[in-house]
């Protein structure tokens, strides 16, 4: 991966579970987790475990609590552990040009969902990263003037995050709004002054290079939206209507339009939507390579709300851009619209593959409770047309069938992470079979920003953080919040520019990426 | 600093703030302490904060909750920030040797605690200092198999904090036990198999160097005790009963003296006690010195269940080295013995400075309730001699003296943390002054563990901890724990045989800290 160097050895105890653990009974998040892994009876501890608990039980989840046991896929563990570690995390990369439509979902992914194709699988989780790194390169720091941008420029976002090995490189960044008071989905600062008072970073657009465009059979443009919302807003959200979309009967939840359509001309970042942003770059894209004679292909994905948003993109893309292949690879995301929105998106063609975890809350919601409802009144109305839906073929996969994952308790949290789809994808063979023995993906990640990896494994949970949360400490002996590289500061008079000459130079350059693997020095 | 090179700015987001925002109603430590602050009626959102609350309550404390304001100390935030940012830390020292004993205690600080003497202030932050070092290095991951070790061996523990600037070096460390079922006292692994299953680290001896000594006017053993317990686990021993200590009515709290005593054959690390391994120390530390024809003091420093054994330390040092001038500093302690006790440590000379803040519930643990209750009986009675009591002088500081400081809301471990006590000692004038304007030592220390700077000054909470919590990717790509240096790998075999040597090698070399101020690279 390339980052810069990192060294350990030295540097003092991790003191957020340090000084905080002294008071264990009290505060931390660990306490409570350990608290609903070992006293069921002391489960309903906050408001919002409750709201969880009462939000599982409406929507029938399928919890697991067995009785705590040894487990013996990690018997013998220093045989699995330092096997484990000294192997590549993928498998050696096919050439899949020949087969590409089918992989891409030109038959709805049939015969190769169970089993599941190991090209396809490879190619889930090719896009599933790059919906990861929407949030692994997001400004979360709300002290922070940069509170909802992206970390890093384009130009270095998948060296940074180790995604150089996919052979794409970014090609615009999207940001987004909303006029409507969807509850908390945007991440705002603190500060008074900040690089944008009213937009996110939403996104990306970015296209395959020569190398994977020969390995794919085509030049492949590739949409990754960010997800936001925690269920519990989207569960407020369940009062409101859908609203239209489109000329026809299509409707889709209001909240999520809202946010792919707002914009304003008060705004540094939002003068147009996201949709107009997200178009004139794929329009842009696919006229340019279509000039030179090549294939191409659109691919959106997204995790959670990004999922959705996926949706809605493919929708325009396929109502402006008549003829281009265009699927959506969804984690974990909500329905979005009402039964003539599905059909909409089925007779222009676009390809839906939804990845779904079993014990997931999410995709379950908005709809389900309305859905539930109405199944009583379907005969009386006549019309289904208002109820949300989901669209396109799914995979399921199931927590239970990873030996890494803990099974027990209800992690909203970790059911609904985007890594642990991917980790689930990457072990997953078939409905009947069980996890996939090679799979490579390094199973740490699952615990980025959750705990749903068993204790025997010793990888701590919610590890995904800067040394001291970023401070560091000058030359005064002072710990300070260092300025981000300028490079890295959003500007949009500059991206505007920069985007004028990007593509030519990108095609001029025979653009590599730098990195062809995840490797770190440390 | 002693801290080896840090870069950061490539390193990716504030992930553990990241993607568990996402859910931030269902989890994050963060979020309850925000309702703590903005919502009072959900005050009670767990049963922790019940207890805490109720505590609160029966312990009288004084918890204030203005309205949030803009805080005029900081209107003119860049200007503020800018300048603080490049001022040293420290204060020119003084040389003090002329009224060493004066600051140690012999006249019981008489005339120097109102207003604080700016010697004693930088000697009180000294050996608070020495407190915060068995946090700051104590290994707290039970997932590692040196959890409840130090992280780093004795004779780079000072120089990779940062403490070399205080001239002193340490010369053993002090392991502990129980017999007594202590709730939750002891740091344990996961793991079956660990560097010890029974001891924990509990702290150091360390000793003056030449151009200290020459400072302070003496040659000074000093002696840090870690503080582990929290206040809930205090308050379930309240019911128990003290224990004799000595020949005399002198009795102490149990729990403390068994920590302080046990010791069994069957361990690694304490078929000595604490007490035994410290005395032993201090013992040959004394009679080295002495035998130079130095004049020698003990100072005995420790935080919150620290400053209890510091007083069983300095009691039993005081027995058994009769003559020798006696010092505790402790920050946030609670009561440990009876009237007899308090007595005989007075009769033998031992001085004490407690360090209170005036918001901690922990310095009126756990004799309060006793002794409220009892002072309605005294003259019934005629018989105190089993009820705890405070010994010595008190140096009494308030949240509300600090600008930097959170006011509202009951924050338990942000009013207990050692760092807030630290922060507080340095901005003291007197009992009637307002936060001292030339208080230098960086504010940013307070939140390494706690929640409790204005937002205003963007430091983030909790933030004294490794990057990505210690993991490290190998050169596979794979997430991994780093094995721990040899050197840093506790070995009783080991420490002894270096033991034997040590204090000669030390003299010899005229040892000098190698970093005199603190300094960090990046």
């Amino acid at each position: 991966m390339a980052m810069p160097t990192m060294i350990y050895g030295h540097i003092s105890a991790t003191q957020a579970t340090s000084n905080t653990t002294r008071f264990s009974l009290i505060l931390t998040q660990q306490h409570q987790e350990a608290v609903l892994d070992h006293h069921p009876q002391t489960k309903t501890l906050n408001k919002a475990n409750r709201l969880a608990e009462s939000l599982a039980h409406l929507l029938h989840l399928h919890i697991e609590t067995p009785p705590k046991t040894n487990n013996p896929y990690f018997s013998s563990w220093n045989m699995f552990t330092e096997e484990n570690h000294s192997t590549p995390t993928t498998s050696p990369k096919e050439i899949i040009s020949e087969k590409w439509r089918e992989i891409h979902g030109s038959n709805d992914w049939e015969g190769l969902m169970d089993p599941l194709h190991p090209w396809l699988r490879r190619e889930i989780v090719k896009y599933g990263e790059f919906a990861q790194a929407t949030y692994d390169a997001f400004d979360f720091d709300s002290f922070s003037e940069y509170c909802g941008s992206c970390r890093y420029n384009k130009n270095k976002l998948f060296d940074v995050l180790g995604l150089g090995k996919n052979g794409y490189a970014v090609s615009k960044y999207i940001y987004a709004m909303s006029h409507i008071d969807m509850p908390n989905w945007l991440e705002r600062s603190h500060l008074v002054e900040t690089w944008s008072k009213d937009s996110n970073w939403m996104g990306f657009v970015a296209v395959s290079d020569d190398e994977e465009t020969r390995r794919i059979g085509r030049r492949d443009i590739a949409v990754a939206w960010r997800g936001t919302v925690a269920p519990s807003e989207w569960y407020e959200d369940l009062q409101r209507n859908l609203e239209p979309i489109g000329d026809l009967d299509a409707k889709v939840e209001h909240g999520f339009l809202g946010i792919y359509k707002s914009k304003s001309d008060e705004t540094r970042y939002n003068k147009a939507s996201a949709s107009e942003q997200v178009m004139k770059e794929v329009t842009r894209l696919v006229e340019f390579y279509k000039s030179k004679g090549e294939e191409v292909s659109l691919t959106i994905t997204g995790h959670s709300l990004g999922g959705a948003l996926a949706l809605l993109n493919a929708y325009e893309a396929a109502k402006t851009i008549p003829g281009l292949p265009i699927s959506v690879i969804s984690f974990g995301a909500p329905r979005v619209g009402n039964h003539a929105f599905k059909d909409e998106l089925n007779q222009m063609g676009v390809k839906t593959l939804r990845v779904v975890v079993k014990q997931d809350m999410v995709p379950k919601m908005p709809g389900l409770v309305l859905n539930e409802g109405l199944k009583k009144f379907e005969d009386i109305t006549g019309t289904l047309e208002w109820v949300y839906t989901h669209v396109g073929a799914e995979l399921k996969v199931d927590v239970g069938s990873s030996p890494y994952l803990k099974k027990h308790g209800f992690n909203l949290p970790g059911f609904h992470s985007l890594e642990t789809y991917l980790h689930l994808v990457d072990g997953y063979l078939g409905k009947e079979t069980s996890f996939r023995s090679m799979a490579r993906r390094d199973f740490a990640l699952v615990n980025k920003a959750c705990d749903m990896l068993v204790e025997d494994l010793r990888i701590p949970s919610c590890w995904y953080q800067l040394e001291h949360k970023g401070l560091v400490c000058n030359n005064h002996g002072r710990w300070v919040k260092p300025r981000r590289e300028p490079e890295d500061i959003p500007s949009p008079t500059r991206e505007a520019e920069a985007q004028g000459h990007a593509l030519q130079v990108e095609m001029q350059s025979d653009y590599v990426p730098s990195i062809s693997k995840i490797k770190c020095e440390y």
